[in-house]
């Protein structure tokens, strides 16, 4: 079968899946608002078209790597392109929040066209790895008609139907990141100002982090059920331990990152969790 | 060799402890403010002090596992207490911030004892076997005299002879366990927003954490070099994202924990650290 696709936005990112696509014997055209970035692709066998729309008709799968979802949605559906997705697929890579997702698919659908969003876990230098997990979601037809093509960029994950899934789990995931990270890096700077050698908290976390994947699949079964008695330590306990460390901060005259998580154990202290087990913090975050 | 030990509190924690130091044929003393639970001690073994000046005197090692560190210093170093304890060694499990550690310490010396401090990483169900991570500073010829039976405890680990060392490491260590929870059950909430499955979120973060113990790796060589030039994404690329997230939870009315890492992120753009690594925000914690 003769694969069509276009790739629009050639950034790090945008070159990289040009590439996964040609690798695996895509037609691939290409096409960049700084065109200077598609020569390199011509070389290597894509074709780079002249402008936006002979992009938009050269490829029946046409996939964007932008900026921001803001540039995406303008070179996508204003009037003058919108017309040429008609019959099409739209699979847009740049990272979107649930709701924006969902405002890209109703676009398409009014252009008469399938959509389907990607989520990238990875770096550009991952793209075509098993190291790479890309999350679909959107139109099954889409991902499962190029599902070869897909699969060639990495760990291909499709969601289900609904447009936001990719990105929710895109920004949870991340959520989780940047506050644990951010959280590991206040535990440095508690070693630091101890003179405690930062590498063995390295090694000592690598060991010790696991657990909070452990609290994850805990979670998965306690807050459907809004249940969370246990056995292993209550909210009681663990605000007690992190009175302690409130104290070392302030001790080592940190920022208080650790009152701002304090936060929510008086909150669920508050609202009855003391015997509960620290999911329960779940509580005090949403409506 | 006889080894005699004295057990003073015996919570779950203090009996889970004295029950490890029976295994490995201590001589044990126990003692605690409410007898009864000494009693179940004694059928295993056990030698039950009649009062905690006989406890003090029974051994050479005083082990205390007691509420707070407040607790254990008014039982060891009052003024009734601390005669009794000159050419004895005081181990404190009881959980302590690194400076209540150096205090303790000072007590001991002044007592003419000599004084480790010890940090549980694990719960009572663990204490006795490889699961159990305990940390160790102080005087390293106690580590040393009983290491069999601190080793027969868990995995017994000395860190140095700074006595706030273990208190340190310990802390460290909650300080990332409850950030790393707390945002972790942000991304709970975030996907139950959306009706995200959470048992696909707790699988994804089981393989995506890891990368949070890679970065306290790159921190530990970073951060004291004060360097944080790296080729794997900016905090301009960084903040972007987090923007998203911080847009995905205002939509869904969630707790804005995302903004408070935000916060870190601005600073530390602020400072010049746009182009570096995330691990530059340690450089907005510290004084």
């Amino acid at each position: 079968m003769d694969v069509r696709i276009s790739m629009i936005g050639l950034g790090r990112m945008g070159s990289a899946l040009a590439r996964g696509f040609l690798r695996c014997g895509a037609q691939v055209t290409v096409w960049n608002r700084d065109a200077a970035k598609a020569e390199a692709l011509r070389g290597e066998g894509a074709t780079v078209a002249r402008s936006l729309a002979e992009a938009l008709k050269a490829s029946d799968l046409i996939a964007v790597s932008v900026l921001d979802t803001a540039a995406s949605h303008a070179l996508l559906f204003s009037p003058a392109s919108a017309p040429l997705l008609r019959g099409k697929a739209v699979l847009d890579f740049t990272t979107s929040t649930p709701a924006v997702a969902r405002a890209a698919m109703q676009h398409a659908t009014d252009a008469g066209a399938q959509y389907l969003d990607g989520a990238l876990m990875c770096y550009p230098s991952g793209v075509g790895t098993p190291n790479a997990t890309i999350l679909f979601s959107g139109a099954k037809t889409v991902f499962d008609r190029y599902e070869p093509q897909l699969k060639a960029l990495g760990n291909a994950m499709f969601l289900g139907e609904k447009a936001g899934a990719a990105a929710t789990l895109d920004l949870a995931l991340l959520d989780f990141y940047y506050g644990a990270t951010a959280a590991m890096l206040h535990g440095v700077a508690m070693c630091q100002s101890e003179g405690f050698p930062l590498e063995i908290y390295a090694k000592a976390l690598g060991g010790f982090a696991p657990i909070v994947a452990q609290t994850a699949e805990l979670a998965a079964t306690m807050v459907p059920a809004r249940n969370y008695t246990g056995s292993e330590a209550t909210n009681d306990i663990h605000a007690a331990a992190l009175a302690l460390i409130v104290q070392a901060a302030k001790d080592a005259k940190l920022d208080p990152f650790p009152e701002q998580i304090m936060g929510y154990f008086k909150s669920a202290l508050a609202k009855g969790h003391g015997p509960d087990e620290i999911v329960a913090l779940v509580e005090t975050m949403r409506p």
